[in-house]
């Protein structure tokens, strides 16, 4: 069996104006879909960014892919060093949000997005689910956070009407987005992305979350935009109400210093994104749950390696999310499938996409009780919808954004937007 | 795909009279030859330990396989815990030379004996070489070095002639027979087992081996005998010499103070043999480089990790041995191919095996310039000569040894041996 095609797909998918520390997401959030067919008819299917850096990688690496055999994980990655190292790194976007956008993560992010494609194939080809290739699976369910975010109620250029969720800018705002979560998807934990209001109205949010859902797991994820002072001083007062404290401060040293003054448990997608960062972290002492993400993190294999790095350093993880469809949320989902470790709620955008935004066959995928079910279909178990491709394409061609950029976004509400960070 | 039948045959095979810190080996070696065969006719292979200890709880392990989908590792794992847990941990042997035989590794024991036996299954199912459902290979041929040992020309106590390597016990016969392997197997580096004569003399054997044969890697293996000052003393000596310098001193502490004192690269295979002494390593800088064994470190998989923990910790990667049959030897090299770190010449004892006594079908495999090549055929590329079974299984049960004990049977030839270690 060796690859015939290789068809990289950039779409764009309507997105709410969500805020964030960064700023704001803009009207579209941009993917790509990854389509691989086998010289005896077989497909395998992946997901990953879809930014103008990204998509040149992807394209300078497709040639090289035809004639591959879908098992030759090595053989891909060999093929991925040398395009990544032919690659001149291009300066990142302006404010680090999450490493996908980071270019230094070249090597890990191109791998993976063919990696769970290749894996995808190598399953289908068995007619087996995906998580049979990374060694069967641990648990049917996968739970999943619901991922509460402050917003507006429209984007300012939007070329569509308003989202339903209207402004979550107040406690009782963010109650409510979050009781319709529950409502609709069951979730059974809660994770505020935070370091957008000033922290102590972040702070009445929690204590709001915590008295409306007693009991239930919370998570404040700042995005490294408090200083280190405020997040001690935070951290204080946030004491007992969370099940972790996600990457309050930017750097690894004041997580370190925080995790000292507080004992809290630190998570972070931000300090600890690569094997470096994770060996530094094992000296320092800076994290205690590292949230993985398969697409920077070197895919699936890797993520399973992480894992077992973290049992063997004491750490817990935790998964992270960024904009996605329903094939990332199946690769998400087959890996948690197959990791014990993996015992915390994963995070994941998905509630936040527009169902008519899908690209997969049947729509958008559902929760169960806050948890996708692994059932026994091949690979990943979802197939495309060709005409939502091409749709979502058309939609990627025609939106004008090629690069996600939320500050600059921020810049058409509030034109003083930028500056130092932590803000807070 | 369902497991059928788990069948487990215990087998003994001649071993030569070598000599190592512990004692002498016995004239018997113990291996268990597993077969696996599914509802479909397929069949998985495995190698691994023998004795009455390990048999037990392959015994006891054994009903629990029969059903699992040769997939299922994690399936396999749970059952795995399952039986160890429940398992009463018995005293280890006089001596521990190698993490095989004690018992506080039954767990990744166990599930690597089987792990190896249900990929093979899988890449059989396949029509693949094993090496595919470890991400491909990313060498051809696996270099392993010639293991050199002071040895008598013949057994006290053999039912069996004396083999044909006569004694070794000076530096002029060890010259002599590693040019015998050099002539039979193209090796181009070489191990001396160490720990057995007065450091001087095998100070005198390493010099011996670099003067015939200048510029090859040598290595000296006194398996944890030298005391700190002894193995400072000797490192000094042997500086400029050696590859690496492997397991001199008993504990990680003096590993890490002899690596201060004299800046040489330490491998071992003693003082981490698990993740949580990998951990405490990463912390103390005892070792550089080390020697894996699939085996003992939990199969296939988990060797992939700790190799990719090695990168990440910048440590080196070889891999260690223990008297084996052919099975073991393709699954180390399957395991090699598929490794990028793992660039040193492997140990393997294989060239000490009488070639009456190999298990698979064809006789003993064969080193090309020192090397195992790998070629395309299914699994690990290797078949059961029945026959050979039948009678290696006979020679177990008729030789009366059931643990390893080279200690007890150096006494047959120096009563008074034993007491402290290191003994130098």
């Amino acid at each position: 069996m060796k690859l015939r095609s290789v068809k990289i797909t950039p779409i764009a998918f309507r997105d709410p104006p969500l805020l964030n520390a960064a700023g704001i997401h803009e009207p579209y959030a941009l993917r790509s879909i990854i389509e691989l067919e086998s010289d005896t008819g077989q497909i395998g299917l992946g997901e990953s960014y879809g930014d103008a850096s990204f998509l040149r990688l992807t394209s300078a690496l497709q040639p090289s892919l035809v004639g591959l055999d879908p098992f030759d994980l090595n053989g891909l990655r060999a093929r991925v060093q040398k395009v990544v190292s032919g690659t001149r790194v291009e300066a990142g976007a302006e404010f680090l949000l999450a490493p996908g956008t980071d270019p230094v993560k070249n090597a890990q992010k191109l791998f993976s997005a063919f990696e769970v494609a290749m894996l995808d194939m190598q399953a289908r080809s068995l007619d087996r689910p995906l998580v049979d290739m990374l060694g069967g699976r641990v648990r049917d369910e996968v739970p999943f956070s619901a991922y509460l975010f402050f917003k507006y109620a429209h984007h300012i250029d939007a070329d569509y009407p308003a989202d339903a969720w209207g402004e979550t800018l107040t406690p009782e705002q963010l109650v409510v987005q979050a009781q319709t979560m529950v409502d609709r998807h069951g979730f059974g934990s809660f994770k505020l992305k935070g370091g957008v209001l000033p922290p102590d109205q972040e702070l009445a949010s929690i204590q709001a979350l915590a008295r409306h859902f007693p009991g239930k797991p919370l998570r404040i994820d700042p995005n490294g935009n408090w200083s280190l002072p405020t997040a001690i001083e935070m951290g204080r007062k946030l004491e007992g109400l969370l099940e972790y404290y996600e990457d309050p401060c930017p750097t690894l040293a004041d997580m370190a210093e925080l995790h000292r003054a507080t004992g809290m448990p630190l998570a972070t997608n931000m300090v600890v994104t690569d094997m470096a960062q994770f060996r530094e972290n094992v000296a320092a002492n800076g994290c205690q749950i590292i949230l993985s993400d398969h697409h920077y993190w070197g895919g699936l294999r890797e993520t399973q390696l992480l894992a077992r790095m973290c049992e063997v350093f004491g750490m817990g993880l935790s998964m992270h999310s960024n904009s996605h469809l329903g094939i990332s949320l199946m690769a998400m989902t087959h890996l948690a499938a197959s990791v014990p470790l993996l015992s915390y709620a994963c995070d994941t955008h998905y509630p936040w996409l527009d169902p008519a935004e899908e690209v997969i066959q049947g729509g958008q995928l559902r929760f169960h009780e806050g948890a996708i079910v692994l059932g026994e279909a091949p690979g990943l178990g979802v197939d495309i919808d060709q005409d939502a491709l091409a749709r979502l394409h058309q939609q990627f061609l025609e939106c004008g954004i090629r690069s996600r950029n939320d500050a600059a976004q921020m810049r058409k509400y509030q034109p003083e937007w930028g500056g130092q960070a932590p803000r807070f």
